[in-house]
């Protein structure tokens, strides 16, 4: 099995597997109960946020556990709608934000907010000048992801967040650095955020575990209320398998610089072999992240290019998993011409991947090449 | 070890661990991808809701997954609130309802709807008819849960329900079903609820998967907005080995006849054990499900009994594990004394435990009774 799909979901390293496994049977209890069984088990949440908060730049006690990604960006957003409603009702956002963003900002929009979505240039960078300069001062809430899901690029967050406090200081600013956790250097102090959102199953930890950071001058929502579990504002009982899981995912995760240093090589030798078969396009991206690439086999859909190279035991992504084959937005509003954005095709390497798999994608996008296009 | 705790949460059974390794290791894909790994990671899910329908009396199709039991009940309660908004803004609910029924209440309340709190009787028992009572033409929600957390008293839900019907046919019946899912033979259809919540981790499964059934009739508002997940109702990247862990659980669940009759003979054994030590006070208990028991040795506090008992290996808990010691809002409504409430000690068995368990814990607290009360 050749799996490219990783920005989709990643496999489940052995540190998260074997901590989860820990969780699951002999750390069983609920972490809310007062006797032993208990401790042990938020012993295992309270060991999680030390590697995530390492490696996220904050302190351990500002992360809060939640249910995945999209409830942390959930819970940020309508925090931060409802703590400043009184000082305006505006927001700005980038176009290519995850649906998890672009959805609780059009249920809010829904309420009376106003929403303005900036577009990124056609290589999928935003520019801190175009977004702050839709900010006013009434906007009360700004999110730009840290890298794109779809392209892998990277925006210019600490840039914006500043521009942007210059118009409006008591904006919120929000990050879902979901696909840039783990595989780039970044502090959430560094980028003078407000929050920050990011999600284990993207890090080679299990799907239902995200994790929430919120700077100590903003409030935060509840969204769920219940108990007093993290600190009464995610109630609930832990799911502490996914929790624990998670952060053996952050633990295991390599230095940084040897991770980017293998996946530049790697993605090097992917861009080279793609640009080496006349039948596929590489699609334009600024600043990315050496994770993902973005190509298209023009007069090929999306879902033919993935099934065929399914049928070759190879797996990549038409867009993002979570948009389920319909056109891409990100692509859309970078501008590229419907065509492209039809047969668009995401690439997403991890750890995991070797030059052999590069090699098996490259084969097999020759042979769609020459099956489909009768002119290849 | 004994662990006598099993309303706090249970170990996880043998096929459900099972069901969430293959989750985590052979489907590890994102059950949105349109590949086979996404599909096999989907199914996994699609086979999840089978068991756990067939147990609950519904179809697998109005079953959504949520992290948990409290995301469940807090989903239910926003929706009626709000979807019935327009027809009143009265709330009535028992006043031994879970903090993650009363918690969303009260939230509720300083939103400006008003909410009745009706005391059970003295064993913990709600009377519908003492329910019916204080609905009014514009109660637009009942909550009545169907066994108690702490004390195991079942609750007539179905009578409850055709009597709030009578007054305010446009009411939202929600019944809280955590701790009664496994251990007693109904259905949400023949209990004439209109929305259903459960708990994986209460019945051998992980920690971080709940469901909540809602009827066909009503509308279900997300908490969460983001991609298509749990047809729109529940956004997110599914917790699939949480959620595959769950299926497990409800499939390993015995037949409910065979289980009672097992469970009814040890709690049996544990009461008439506990009635001969003349120290301890059996609590009073209404209809109650053969899987717990509450008891009371005056003069020695909640606390100091449970780390007496926890210091032979054996768990119990003081009021529910989400309450954290403070004293139990059941037992104060149910109107015992602050002596008792605050001596008050919860057992709970599974059908993991043993007549040795049951045993051991006497023996325990015989040795507490000399040890803490010179009159023993």
């Amino acid at each position: 099995m050749v799996y490219l799909d990783n920005s989709a979901t990643t496999p489940v390293c052995p540190t998260a597997l074997r901590r989860m496994t820990a969780a699951l049977t002999e750390h069983f209890g609920n972490p809310s109960s007062l006797h032993a069984l208990g401790a042990s088990a938020e012993n295992l949440i309270e060991t999680a946020r030390g590697p995530i908060a390492e490696k996220w730049g904050c302190d351990p006690a500002q992360i809060i556990f939640t249910s995945g990604g999209t409830e942390a960006n959930n819970t940020a957003i309508f925090s931060a709608a409802e703590t400043l409603r009184r000082r305006g009702g505006h927001i700005v956002a980038a176009a290519i934000e995850h649906d998890s963003v672009l959805s609780p900002l059009k249920t809010l929009a829904g309420r009376g907010y106003e929403v303005t979505l900036v577009p990124p240039r056609e290589d999928g960078v935003m520019l801190a000048g175009e977004l702050s300069a839709a900010v006013r001062p009434d906007t009360i809430l700004v999110c730009l992801m840290l890298a794109n899901n779809e392209t892998g690029a990277v925006q210019p967050v600490a840039e914006a967040a500043g521009a942007v406090r210059r118009v409006a200081p008591h904006a919120w600013m929000h990050c879902d650095a979901v696909q840039a956790f783990g595989k780039m250097d970044f502090s959430v102090t560094a980028l003078d955020i407000d929050s920050c959102s990011i999600s284990a199953h993207k890090i080679h930890g299990p799907k239902g575990a995200g994790a929430l950071y919120v700077a100590k001058s903003k409030r935060l929502i509840p969204l769920l209320h219940g108990g007093g579990q993290e600190r009464g504002l995610r109630p609930g009982t832990q799911g502490v398998p996914a929790i624990a899981g998670f952060g053996g995912a952050a633990e295991e995760l390599p230095p940084l610089i040897e991770a980017s240093a293998k996946m530049s090589a790697l993605l090097r030798r992917l861009t080279d072999g793609v640009k080496a078969i006349p039948a596929v396009t590489v699609l334009p991206v600024g600043n990315p992240l050496p994770y993902m690439l973005g190509l298209a086999m023009p007069g090929v859909k999306s879902e033919i290019l993935l099934h065929f190279l399914e049928s070759r035991d190879i797996y990549v992504s038409s867009g993002s998993a979570c948009s389920r084959g319909k056109p891409s937005h990100v692509l859309t509003a970078q501008g590229l011409p419907p065509a492209v954005v039809d047969s668009a095709v995401r690439v997403s390497l991890s750890r995991y991947n070797t030059p052999g798999d590069v090699d098996a994608l490259l084969e097999g996008l020759e042979a769609a090449a020459k099956r489909f296009l009768s002119t290849a």
